[in-house]
């Protein structure tokens, strides 16, 4: 069998964020596909519908009418998953049975007034605005709460039911399972290597230039060495930043401009609009704010379901949940696929 | 707000297995849904295809000829994403870029040489030499690799590409994430209160009443109190039992009717046949058959997908995946729906 080639051969990879480890088989995505397929999303949506609860103008389902807002635009969920006040379960000495308290707030957060555009579409000082949006939203619940998890997802194959341009924003009085591994793996790594793990991880990928997508002044886009989405991967500001309100004027236009190219190349992978959970993760908030989180680095994650087409995704079933993710290609083959993707938007070459 | 009440208020439950948390949500189904629906799965199968691979007599791609087995039939996938012969990475000292090797195989099993049966449709005498492979084969792969796992994925909706009764086996000389959390927990368990935690775990739920689903005369089908899925419940034997190859005769009767009687209540549920992933855990193998594994208990699980109906889905994605798995009804609620299921399947009433 000859020596080991990362690009031919299946081996585990170690994350050293959540501390666990990925399943890699390079060549496992030449086998046929004859299972569930997703809809191409091309139906045409119309700018403007009164009936959608997103729209300006529109009635939401608990009868409040949103304003004729231009901007972005923040409304509380009329179905939040946790609420502001609930009471406190009674403290149980079963280690079996435990319960504990969740408190939050569950946000929206429209991108843009129109139905019928999306992010990468839209015009850079409309995409700076959503970047603001995100700031101070991360800053205001972030005085409450522990954790402020902003986080969007696009498209019906991510459980997407509303197409008007929007991420959601959750909060909470605890800090969820992934933070809390990363608050973990970060402290102990800093301790030990004396710089924030992710800083000394971008460093290093600047030097080894396998796993790079995208560069821009303030901004690096990449695929993680350990990823798990066929075309999973992580943006990282070039400076130690904490958290997204505290990034300059100058990182925040430049957020706006990488945001831009990313997710027209996503889009452009497969032609189609991109379907993706994303999210952000920096230091957490609440009694936080006043401890020494120095070991946290900002950070956005994207996950997109395709791996061979618009309409044929990775399934992370059966083997994936009962015992480890796989993937079917390399992190340094998807990078060098994004890589190679045109800079400009399919639908703006059609125009 | 008043007192706490967990079927009424938001809160955290902590997963002794995995040693983290799900957020319950136990009012959040009530909200309206125009996302994506899965197919329902009524196409009639042909009995026997030639073409498909799985078929008795069936060519597989590789162009070996299937026998024309009468009751269970194992073959090594076509398209394995885990090979025997694999050579092993050159160790890294940087803890950012590490990768290890992984050794195994996969194989495919099918249930029945029909092709339009499902487990649930099945003869008892044909469900008990499914039970029989299950031991047989991870018996056998278990003298050479640490981990096996027994895993069904079924429906389209969980990546499932071909509609012929069958799981697979995927081994391999690591131990998968899932079960490295799960030796860990268990031991620790099984150090500090003298029982294995699932065997505990069991006795508490025989006296609580308040999550079984079934129960038989060494089985017992329940919602556990951590579950993630809406539906997700865990199959425990009444015994103390390592590994499934461990089970009794009379044990395996009565775990061929257990599972006849709970994939029928799920296949009824929403009147349809049922998608779920599932799989067994129990004791490591390989280099573990010679240390002390008592603190495992053998279980099986099923993650079944469906939220609503049998073509809406509980979709676990941007805060799920970023931050934390959500449930939108109570584990209580869902033993309680799947307790008052009949227990005769809906296709056998209509015939
Ligand atoms: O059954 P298949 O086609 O091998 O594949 C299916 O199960 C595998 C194991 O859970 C997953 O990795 C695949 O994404 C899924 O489509
Ligand atoms: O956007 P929605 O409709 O609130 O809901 C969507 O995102 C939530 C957060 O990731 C998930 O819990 C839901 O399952 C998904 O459908």
């Amino acid at each position: 069998s000859g020596s080991f080639d990362p690009s031919e051969h299946p081996h585990i990879r170690y994350n050293p964020l959540r501390d666990d480890w990925v399943l890699v088989s390079p060549h496992r995505s030449k086998r046929p596909w004859q299972g569930q397929v997703e809809k191409a999303e091309e139906a045409v949506i119309p700018r403007h519908d009164p009936k959608n609860p997103l729209c300006p103008g529109a009635t939401r389902p608990n009868g409040k009418v949103n304003p004729n807002y231009e901007g972005t635009y923040v409304f509380t969920n009329d179905f939040q998953a946790i609420l502001e006040e609930t009471p406190k379960p009674e403290p149980s000495d079963d280690p079996l049975f435990q319960t504990a308290q969740a408190q939050g707030t569950c946000k929206v957060m429209c991108f843009h007034p129109w139905s019928d555009i999306t992010l990468p579409l839209m015009e850079l000082k409309d995409i700076r605005k959503v970047v603001d949006t995100w700031a101070e939203i991360n800053a205001d619940l972030g005085k409450t709460y522990t954790w402020v998890q902003i986080f969007e997802n696009r498209g019906s194959a991510m459980g997407c039911s509303n197409p008007h341009p929007h991420c959601q924003v959750w909060s909470s009085s605890f800090l969820p399972n992934e933070l809390a591994a990363k608050e973990r793996t970060q402290r102990v790594y800093k301790e030990k290597h004396g710089k924030p793990l992710l800083v000394d991880y971008l460093d290093k990928e600047l030097k080894k230039q396998e796993r790079l997508v995208l560069e821009t002044a303030h901004w690096v886009w990449l695929v993680p060495y350990w990823a798990v989405w066929p075309y999973e991967t992580m943006l990282l500001p070039r400076r130690h930043v904490l958290r997204i309100e505290d990034l300059t004027d100058e990182e925040r236009n430049d957020l706006a401009l990488m945001l831009k190219k990313l997710l027209t190349k996503y889009d452009n992978l497969f032609e189609t609009s991109c379907p993706y959970s994303m999210g952000w993760h920096g230091a957490p908030t609440g009694e936080w704010l006043k401890k020494d989180c120095s070991h946290w680095q900002l950070h956005a994650l994207y996950y997109p379901p395709l791996l061979r087409s618009a309409t044929v995704k990775k399934f992370m079933v059966g083997y994936e949940m009962l015992a480890q993710p796989q993937r079917d290609l390399t992190a340094e083959q998807a990078a060098d696929k994004l890589k190679k993707l045109p800079d400009q938007h399919y639908k703006e070459k059609k125009g």
